[in-house]
């Protein structure tokens, strides 16, 4: 029968969640649209949690995946050398590295973010002797113990059953009073009877996307990276979801003074949806790992350096990265004009990540659940999901952002009127 | 240049290591062979660390992904519903769970088997209400902090740089004493001064792969089942490594009064190397989750679900499973057979995961190194990487065990004496 | 010999600290006054880290003591009753509870302030059922585990050797920006994605002794009740060194609307420098306890309820709290007429407690030295150790006041200039 | 009103629990014997629950008391040097550490056991930089948190709120299989991957009082002693309720091997149930401390140097120690031949400690508080209370020594028949 959703019911876990807000069977996807098992069409704003920079089945990458199977290309390989493995770290070098004199070494994790972000949390704590991590109110890091209790929201939190410690954590650099706030951690952190360590890492989101896309100020990155410095503490820049382009550039940081000495990928780096994470870290911090004290069974996936390779050709040139930015642009464009009168909005992000906070998450839901019916896919975040978060495909075809937005728009009109 | 390593060792991290055991650059992969850039052929004993149960680049699951491929099947789908998923779900049902009666709930979880333990361990706190888990001497379940506090390597839990709480550490269950050193257990858990809560979980493997290949006793693990009964804890099985088949039945512990709340799965499942983990729950137990509490990125993979499902074709009937046991016992029969007199050599294992203990981590990694240069992959494990660990895909021919098994051979005589 | 040191360099461990800064065998005391072996007289600012409230060996005290001495009353009971203990407990509820309506129950637990910390630490979290505290930089609250974790000073915190969890560490209320951090903190507690969770308690000094004598804002202090009572969190006063009349009234907070649900108190209460320790729980917490969870053996000490007694007599009528006061404005006054002119000198406190912050640990160091030689016994504190802390006997005649201060007066003008 | 407990009911804490079992009110107290505000008289053999070795209100201690006081000798000093204080030292080195060879250097820390086991674990991580201690089921070391997280008793455990970390757990060794078990524990700690850190400390009783009069093993103390030298950990043992002479020597561990290298003493050094705790630090490990690390406010209690000194005139000669022995032997005579032919009961014990052990707790509660009504104090210890703790002062009256075991015996008959 098509599109049954029984087997899911009462086989899998009541865990899903997904799911329940978008009650459909997907059967297939192209860029920016997905289709489900009755062929209905969805325009995709929620481009598997950003992990789809570059669409649903991107072509190019298809035909490389297609060759590399037909080729008996090594599909798996822990951390052992391969040549598509040499590929995508040529390309990642040439592309990315060496246009910005960055000499980071790439550190393969397990392929999800959560892995990354608990290399980097070990990298830091060994090359520092210290134990606590500064980490901010709304930040996202991962689910695993080591990430979870860097991730603020008390919903993961509590998942955990346990204490979660070695972590410090403060207000982000966002809304109002920040720099006050920032002075009062550096005062902290300055006095020997303050109660707070000297931290091994300061880790960070630039923008916080599961947080409800809260923008951090430059400024008050700076200061972040400053103190760190000061205190002889790691600079680690999540960029998992907000890396890979998203923002109009390869890094969310890209073209600011910001030097991170850890930085850590996930999600688009695959290109193709296919998992892959790693971490870049500076080489006078990695030398400090002995082989193979941090390592993970799928850190070797020969599918994703084989898409990955490809979506750094997107990055060969500013055509990409030129119609993020016009199109971010336009997003939020739209979006603030169709929530102009209504003080409950606010409309915040860079590039093509616009949250759009309508302050009550019963009210997201609701417009996210119409935008489902009307064949648009859009997820919400924030700490009581209050934010309707705007990530489509960078490569979304200009008519269909158009359509997801207006789809919304009216969807917006009928649940807050 | 073919071959060439220097990108990686100019770009890569300093973490890397197997590819320092097994210097080489891998191009292609077909059942039980690699092959690098210049052309030389390996027998391939590690099969990926146990994950490639259906040899290098399966013929029907490489043709079955690039249909998929090429159809434009969801790639990537959280835990969105996908026909993808639900073909594994439908398959994985009434291939493992039906013909055993097993009424399991399946999560897919971020698709690292250390993200599935950490998942189990939560659901296990959530349940109980308790803190504390019991694990094992030799344990091996992952690097993330919370399955990390379960791993037993003193190696890989220094690179953790904070306190790895919440855990009582108890004698695996083989050698000598372990009955004994169980009622010390049971007595400590029965006794309101013994210091030592009740826990809300014991995570055993019933081989442990990484300590050694250190087979439990059944006995032993059933007093645990047992133990853990008592007390109101849940009884997990990481059977990440040795289910799926290895063990010649699909789980390792088939045939036993073995009934654990929750298994975990990783590595095998996603049958090509691609990535995929999935823990059991009992209905009675996963019923606790609320919904998203655990998440993770890349939890719903299309081509391990494509892979997986044809993985599964394997347990439609006997065949793969006799076969794995008649070359498990020949494995074990020929390597016992050449460790005769050599009262430093013990050889253990079952069905198709054999260790062979030499007792000395340099000669292991010696002989390791030899076979390498000879044209066979095998990887050590153990307390000092003293044991070679036997673990080739179940699908190789006959005459590539022959030839690996006198690679070894030679290897072991030539080092040894 | 008299005054020989030797045996104590011989054989008293090495972390023997009071004794360095002033090297002197003391044989006795009366009132305000310490004499040396070699009959060299000190006029005591110091009074025993804040203990001696009532001046060494107060000799309606030593009367009481010597006849319950000789009359061979319990002097030690644990929790039994006893007539002394009977005693003590009616003087206080008729002298310091009833006459402030309070309803408090007393809870004596090993006779020191760090073990009612601890006492007062479980009772929250076991009314809550909740993990974290929150406390402020520069607080100090004993040096056992739990309330170590608590006390801010990174040199006591440092001699921990594991990690010391579940605080959460925020500015105190004094300085400038106060209120704002205040709100920032509100602002965390009210967000769901804040990362911080509910507290089981707030836990303050009114005013900071060993901080380095801070006085809060009240408006803070009310602020912080406020919190707590908004987050379901017990409202925690340590009032260990600036109560029992040493600001001019018995608690350091009377006369303001500050309600804690659990008061702290030692040094002062056994009145002779006799070890006692006390909380007072609201009564509503308190029935939370079961018969013996915390227990400490010498919490029946019968001198120490014989002099404590005594001492409240203290409290009868106003004379001695009016004489506090106007010492105490005769001290600062004092002080800041001696600062003045001097920008690296800050003068602060309330009472009879006064801090002279001269900025630079050093120069303390030297002033107390220089005191110390003079016949004057002052301690330092603050995080440099850079603030001399006046805590003479509230009983110190006002010749001794004067003289004391005229030592101090010198020692400052000869070390600063 | 004579003996009324009213005011103890209003006003005092729930959580007072002795007075419960011996609901009296105690007016005077004299060697052997308390007397209530009615005038009844009761044999103590609890004795300030291992407190009063020396019997309540010792002549001799009053005596010096007294002088001390009306010379108004310097009561209160925390580490300044005093007269007394070194009278003390003298006394202790002379008679107590020179006889034995002993180079110890003594730490007064605050004056409770559970102060000096907190400063004991603090000084092995300090010397080690190792976080985990090894204590032993049915150990009691003390109610703040981090002798708390050694102690045992579950009762006590709970009632923490936080998770008590970095403590291995292992079976004491006692009753059966105990040497088993000491080799389990070697092979763990010699096995890099047991997932058991090396540790800083081990942690040991002689004889667990609280933990049921359980007598350790002289060859287990042993193993323990050389497994802590084996691993680089310190081995410390806490005497606090067998030593200062309750098991006929002055250390319960003299005449053996056992050589720790951290001695923590409490409960009777004070003499007259004036609070004095200490550790005798081996001078190599001692000197690791910086001055003040752990401080404490009480750490210099006049009174109870000068009652301690004369307690430790006791141990100039053999005469109460042999008096110990004997009475020990007889209170262990009389109580197996009461116990003789109930096979229930075991009577366990060294010198002038002696468990009753009823195996169950109700039945020891009856007992106890038949006792009690018959003019007989005796407290009970044990997982589940089912020990009777014949804890007599050592200077008990014979004939108050037969008094108290007539009462018992009777109680005995009548509560088990």
């Amino acid at each position: 029968m098509a599109n049954s959703m029984e087997i899911f019911e009462q086989w899998e876990s009541e865990i899903r969640a997904y799911c329940r807000a978008a009650p459909s069977v997907f059967k297939s996807a192209s860029n920016a649209k997905q289709v489900d098992e009755n062929g209905k069409e969805y325009v995709d704003f929620f481009a598997g949690a950003g992990v789809l920079n570059f669409g649903h089945n991107n072509p190019k990458m298809k035909e490389a995946m297609i060759e590399f199977l037909k080729e008996d290309g090594v599909a798996h390989s822990l951390d052992m050398y391969t040549s598509a493995k040499r590929s995508f770290i040529e390309k990642f070098v040439e592309t990315i590295l060496k246009p910005r004199n960055m000499k980071y070494k790439m550190q393969f994790t397990g392929p999800t973010g959560t892995n990354a972000v608990e290399a980097a949390l070990k990298l830091a704590r060994k090359v520092t002797g210290r134990d606590d991590v500064v980490a901010f109110t709304h930040g996202f890091h991962g689910m695993t113990l080591g990430s979870l209790a860097c991730t603020a929201n008390h919903y993961f939190r509590n998942a955990a059953g346990v204490s979660l410690d070695n972590v410090i954590r403060w207000p982000f650099g966002t809304g109002k009073n920040y720099m006050e706030s920032l002075e009062d951690l550096k005062a902290m952190f300055n006095d020997p009877s303050s109660g707070v360590n000297a931290p091994a890492a300061f880790l960070v989101e630039t923008i916080q996307a599961e947080g409800g896309v809260r923008v951090g100020s430059l400024e008050w990155l700076e200061g972040i990276q400053q103190l760190a410095r000061d205190l002889g503490a790691l600079f680690i820049i999540d960029d998992i979801q907000v890396g890979c382009g998203r923002t109009g550039s390869y890094f969310s940081f890209d073209g600011t003074d910001l030097d991170p000495d850890i930085i850590v990928l996930a999600k688009g780096i695959g290109g193709y949806g296919t998992p892959l994470a790693m971490t870049l870290n500076k080489p006078e911090y990695d030398e400090k790992w002995s082989p193979g004290e941090h390592t993970g069974t799928f850190r070797g996936q020969g599918l994703s350096f084989v898409a990955g390779t490809k979506a750094l050709d997107y990055f060969d040139n500013d055509e990409l990265m030129n119609k993020t930015k016009k199109h971010g642009e336009y997003m939020s464009f739209f979006l603030k004009d169709l929530a102009e009168g209504n003080d409950d909005v606010e409309v915040r992000g860079r590039g093509m990540i616009v949250g759009f906070d309508v302050t009550d998450g019963d009210k997201a839901k609701a417009i996210a659940r119409e935008c489902f019916e009307n064949g648009m896919l859009i997820g919400v975040c924030g700490s009581r999901g209050e934010v309707l978060k705007f990530i489509p495909p960078l490569t979304i075809p200009e008519e269909d952002l158009k359509k997801g937005l207006e789809i919304f728009s009216d969807a917006y009109k009928k649940v807050i009127g």
